[in-house]
């Protein structure tokens, strides 16, 4: 049951939402809202709080509260992908390399990271909670154990019980990361020269790890708002011999998509007829605008096909590596590889994430960072509309770090980026989303990066030098 | 140059090797001695208290000093392995995970386990640098640099001045471990259904290694001293098709075998010849008993065939999960491999270990590790020499952590391991060293456990049972 102010906080958001209330609006104040509702001023108070929070409204000195953003003045949504269908040898270019390559630089405006920045992140707590770490493993010097900290896996069973799964701690194996699970779960169920379907734009690091393992890959057309075509991949299953499936079930990357759980139960069922094992990629699970954490395929599954792939990357520290997956019925041969390949995860990192966890201190920070990048989302997505040229289609993502743009077809985004890298701003081209020729007018633009002049100046950049090419 | 009391201590060690002072001899008198060689009392007990420390020494009270050990007294050694000669399909028993799951016990006398236990470990001093290194990077909460932390690679790049590598930090990729390394090398350099060399015996954690990347498994015939039979290797090469050799050139593991300088420039002259990269593991190679480090085929390495591997699991924290590698001519693609399997390694445990080394700490570190443990081989070896039926040959290794023996051949010591088991104590039986049907009747012996009544008794235990059997 949501609190009271939450509830008056809905109702103004829903009318700024239908455009009742427009931009500019001044809000009734606070004297005359309390009075009418017959709640406290507090209350009130809490409200206008929260929607300034989220980017929806402003105070302006000495005059009350004023609205100052509508997501009905978004621009329109990018089309449904339509890759070309068939599946294509894996050989990606190095200009995947070249764009993160730019991470190390120090004085460039990234909107090409998809991860946390420091600033968004519990530093201080962290520190506190690898102190206790170090004191409770004796220097965390000993190889932890091969299926990974124990007090850990209990803290991510327990998680589990927020998007419906009952996973016990003897279900999940940690892994150096996210990309570390995604690895040894690919190589767990697949040979080299194998088909494994993606979904279309998808994640360049996959791509590129599929290439190393010796895959080919088909890109499934995936919709902007509910992910992959399910009616297409259940026929391209049989017809392309596909052997796994990889997707980003919630809050994709780079499109943004959520699959309802209507299609999870649905995608589960496919790979269930043709017992395949779907590796779902939950990275951006937790990083959820909505009321409530979407749920994974994972908690419909009950034959073991599902191998949830997931890290800490996103929420707490990237640098940690600390991620896990909870293999189903392959996580014999996952454990072996993991012992194969690396023995074990480092003792620390995971026992620090345990204590941060057992503490409770996950949800508040949690609370927090989805709050921020929320409202970051949405003052980006204004600013796009205000900058961009008029044509210009970009995702309303519900979780997540990214923007997925589609801008006018005579646009070449890699001429775009490259202006752009000049100027000393960083976005990720559309073309390495894809093996094919495609994307080449569409951006990812993420919004990890907190709101200031200096973002606000950095897409009106890329807006104007859009305008000039269009 | 040596100091004067390590002179004098190496003339009278080898007096003590060449049994002109037996076993069981009292040593001249502190005062006699200096009298006699016209140097300080000082110099004379320095020299006594580091032959105590090396175990061939001990003082009786009121008494002096007495000669308690010879490695004259030693078993012999152990005979050049002789693997059945062909490419073999790899298919490692479950006996590998079963012996190594014994890790994770709690009442379990290990000498199973080649890796430093706890208290030969620097914990209080690597954790200061930890707390430094927490400072240094905001927490650690970013990802690191995709090559590796740059002052740790810096670190490293300085020690190679020390085994005659003449390497930069830019040479240098750090991994999450040796195991790490070696995947990403093998990755870097085979295709699945590539034969590979490996010694034999060798550790199976690399033939596990092997099979998880598809790759066959040449075994070369090893030598207990000098290492893989090169004349051998040199027509096995073409015969064989080989792809690519892994060898552990600096105490391998099992067998204890140091490859000579003379040996090692040979081995780089032929992977030359036949343009195929030599992966070196060379995890064990700063844990001498001599006076210097031993060199590596790497330094020989002018075309850049050579991959060498190392880590800090043997020296300073197996749960910090830091090693590296020098990849030669394979450096893009090992980056590029570390890349899309794991994004980047750790950020706190790399600084944490580079602060250790940039202050000095690790040399200190070493000096008290490499004699601690030279004095544990010593005694493991003598207790052996005790205890275990007359025919047993065990290795003379002048570094690394265990012991090879070979049992007379009518004990089988997978049933010798069963048995110990049964009686809380573990050992690595020969046969997981191996794809072939092969050294049932050798054991591998880690002397990591620091010498204790318990050793002592397991030891006991195991040649009591290895004589019922014999």
């Amino acid at each position: 049951m949501d609190t009271l102010y939450m509830q008056v906080a809905d109702r103004l958001q829903a009318m700024i939402e239908k455009e009742v209330i427009r931009i500019g609006d001044k809000l009734p104040s606070v004297r005359s809202l309390s009075k009418e509702q017959g709640i406290s001023m507090s209350t009130v108070f809490q409200a206008y709080y929260h929607l300034e929070s989220k980017g929806f409204i402003e105070p302006r000195p000495k005059s009350g509260y004023y609205v100052c953003f509508s997501p009905r003045r978004l621009p329109e949504m990018p089309s449904i992908s339509r890759p070309v269908k068939k599946a294509t040898e894996v050989n990606v270019s190095e200009m995947i390399t070249e764009v993160f390559s730019h991470h190390a630089g120090e004085d460039l405006l990234r909107f090409s990271v998809a991860a946390p920045t420091e600033d968004l992140l519990p530093s201080a707590k962290l520190s506190k909670s690898m102190l206790a770490a170090m004191r409770n493993t004796g220097g965390g010097l000993n190889y932890e154990n091969l299926q990974g900290n124990l007090n850990l896996r209990r803290q991510i069973a327990r998680q589990s019980l927020q998007w419906g799964g009952s996973i016990t701690e003897h279900d999940i194996v940690t892994t150096t990361g996210c990309m570390d699970a995604l690895t040894l779960c690919l190589s767990a169920t697949t040979q080299p020269g194998d088909v494994i379907a993606l979904e279309s734009p998808a994640y360049c690091g996959t791509f590129q790890l599929a290439e190393s393992l010796g895959l080919k890959v088909l890109e499934v057309p995936t919709n902007p708002v509910c992910g992959v075509d399910l009616e297409y991949l259940d026929k391209a299953i049989p017809k392309f011999k596909i052997k796994a499936c990889v997707f980003v079930t919630n809050f994709s990357n780079p499109i943004g998509s959520c699959m309802p759980d209507k299609n999870k139960r649905e995608l589960v069922k496919i790979v269930n007829k043709y017992d395949i094992p779907l590796i779902e990629d939950d990275i951006y699970s937790d990083i959820y605008f909505g009321k409530l954490r979407p749920s994974s395929c994972k908690q419909y599954d009950r034959n073991g096909n599902v191998l949830l792939c997931n890290s800490f990357s996103k929420s707490l520290a990237p640098g940690y590596r600390v991620g896990w997956t909870i293999p189903g019925k392959y996580k014999d041969r996952v454990l072996r590889l993991k012992l194969n390949h690396s023995v074990s995860s480092a003792t620390l990192p995971q026992a620090a994430i345990a204590h941060f966890l057992e503490n409770g201190r996950y949800e508040h920070h949690m609370r927090n960072l989805r709050k921020m990048l929320h409202t970051q989302c949405l003052r980006y997505q204004q600013a796009i509309a205000d900058y961009f040229p008029e044509d210009t289609c970009v995702s309303r993502p519900q979780g997540g770090y990214v923007l997925w743009l589609e801008l006018n077809q005579s646009v070449n985004t890699i001429e775009l980026y490259e202006q752009a890298l000049r100027r000393k701003v960083s976005f990720a081209p559309g073309r390495i989303f894809s093996l094919q020729d495609r994307y080449n007018n569409c951006l990812r633009i993420s919004y990890a990066t907190p709101w200031s002049k200096q973002v606000e100046d950095g897409l009106k950049l890329i807006g104007k030098l859009a305008a000039q090419m269009g």
